[in-house]
């Protein structure tokens, strides 16, 4: 194909040119259920869905911190250490799995997880039913969405999952790029997006999340040394050849979720990259073609939620107390 | 005053018909440096001027809930208990003076607290400092309000102080009655409010804030019963007189704030005036007359924060990292 015309099929064909590339614009969703994306959303603050009344989703996936805590690993109930790095839940539902070990299908299989896990919000699945049925605000808004009836978890992690679909965040410069703006990346971030293509590494961050599409084996060429006990999908499967078989993380927003891996262990995008060109692709970057790929990874932060700070019901006066110190002395509750 | 001439009076003057009350309307300030705003927001959200990196002013002045976080006392660093139970921070610019005892003068004096607290947040004026200087997009934003030059935590506090000053919930529907829609109220809240007067609670809840004016004896009549070890002002002073003398509570948005009192143990409003009456007032309502004043103090939520979740700058090369775990086998940060 002449160059010419190709240009011409680049301004005409938006969708044609993205397919030239790994990595394709991410757009919010449309069409969601605007009444359970609200209800998610209060839903995903509500420290009340935790047993100490404390901990909430955003708590370990802060919306005003790319979706992370920022720490090596998460704290949980009674300050609990968590095992592993808390991913961002920025644009997850791209995630082919959910968990670094892809253990839950999908992202309402995954909000039920920390409820109930006791390192984390230390609930179980009927005590929050139970909280979210007796606060009227909740009630009201589970029948308009669901119907009338009962309050299940089922529908409290389906609202959380329509919530999170619209944590999507569009408008990174390397997507303005992407879409036709060539002046929207600098000489340096395009010869980082050129190096991270030849190198190897879009072979597993690729697709619109830029990862998050498959599960690999982290130290595919050389070992991963670490002293977090995560196994991966080994834990899972028993199989020690997915040992350290991880979700490849979405590098979208990276320059907001530092430590990086699920170990948390590089606790800059330097560190991480150099990292992974070893362990990944058998390769040592140049200082310079590190910060090259640097410099385009930080292309690749999109706009962030924008929404008003949640308000949530108050408990009526059936709502169970929280028990955050169920053993100490003068709480009563 | 002939009635006639007053009702012509109230329609005109409503300054005027305020006057008559002793429970004012409250209003958002104007005239706050929206720069300085801005910038106290992100800090009032940002964890990172705690320890561990998870703890934030938002942790436990929730402002998705009434600006406390219903817990009968806070949760700190390590999961420690706190001492009592958090106030709210709306509105909380018309105290008299901060804390439960008034020990900090003002919103700015209070807001260093809880960061230097090793129950808290646990940090040091230093290091919140170090970690907010090593935030290129603090940095810009300090410069922005306070010029050229090093951040310090005077600066830090006068920007929290400035955010917290928003924190006014105004056009509650008692301040809707209070403005002359007398349709506001239904006629169960006014005989509460009526009683609420008459009774004498408004003695010391009243002001625009509906209380924070003063400082009172829990107890005056009849001994208050707790096992919580909190004395109040005889905590600074020694004096036994002070013993349970407290900032008396803001009432607005008291549907939103359970449980109640210095010590969290009315869970209900039911409970916290059945008691507050006995105590104070030496007097014991009907079910029937509490129900009513339960119903006016329902009247007094009103616009509640809203403004969009802020985002955070993320942290620079040289910010020190959050230190939750620092004694924890793979925690390396």
């Amino acid at each position: 194909m002449k160059r010419s015309v190709l240009l011409l099929l680049m301004a005409l064909l938006p969708a044609a040119v993205f397919a030239e590339e790994s990595i394709q614009p991410i757009e919010r969703p449309k069409h969601l259920d605007a009444a359970k994306v609200e209800l998610g959303k209060q839903l995903f603050f509500d420290a009340r869905l935790s047993l100490s009344g404390w901990i909430s989703c955003n708590s370990c996936h802060n919306l005003s911190r790319g979706g992370t805590d920022n720490l090596v690993s998460s704290i949980g109930h009674g300050w609990a250490q968590g095992p592993i790095n808390a991913p961002t839940v920025l644009n997850s539902g791209y995630n082919v799995a959910q968990f670094w070990d892809g253990r839950a299908a999908d992202l309402k299989a995954q909000a039920g997880g920390p409820i109930a896990n006791p390192g984390e919000m230390a609930s179980t699945h009927e005590l929050a039913v139970t909280v979210l049925q007796t606060i009227p605000g909740y009630v009201k808004q589970f029948e308009k969405v669901y119907g009338k009836g009962p309050v299940t978890i089922d529908h409290a992690t389906d609202a959380i999952a329509e919530f999170e679909r619209t944590l999507v965040t569009p408008d990174s410069r390397f997507d303005l790029w992407l879409k036709g703006d060539k002046r929207a990346l600098t000489a340096q971030e395009l010869a980082g997006y050129e190096l991270f293509k030849v190198t190897g590494c879009i072979g597993c961050h690729n697709g619109p999340a830029v990862g998050g599409g498959t599960l690999q084996r982290m130290g595919s060429f050389n070992p991963y040394k670490t002293n977090n006990p995560s196994l991966g999908v080994a834990g899972i499967s028993g199989q020690s050849s997915d040992r350290f078989r991880f979700k490849v993380p979405i590098l979208r927003n990276i320059e907001l979720t530092a430590p990086y891996f699920h170990d948390g262990a590089a606790k800059t995008l330097e560190e991480a990259v150099d990292t992974m060109v070893w362990v990944q692709l058998n390769r040592h970057f140049t200082t310079t073609g590190r910060d090259k790929v640097v410099a385009f990874l930080k292309t690749l932060t999109g706009k962030q939620p924008d929404f008003a700070l949640p308000q949530l019901p108050p408990s009526g006066p059936d709502t169970p107390a929280p028990q955050p110190f169920a053993d100490k002395p003068f709480a009563d509750n």
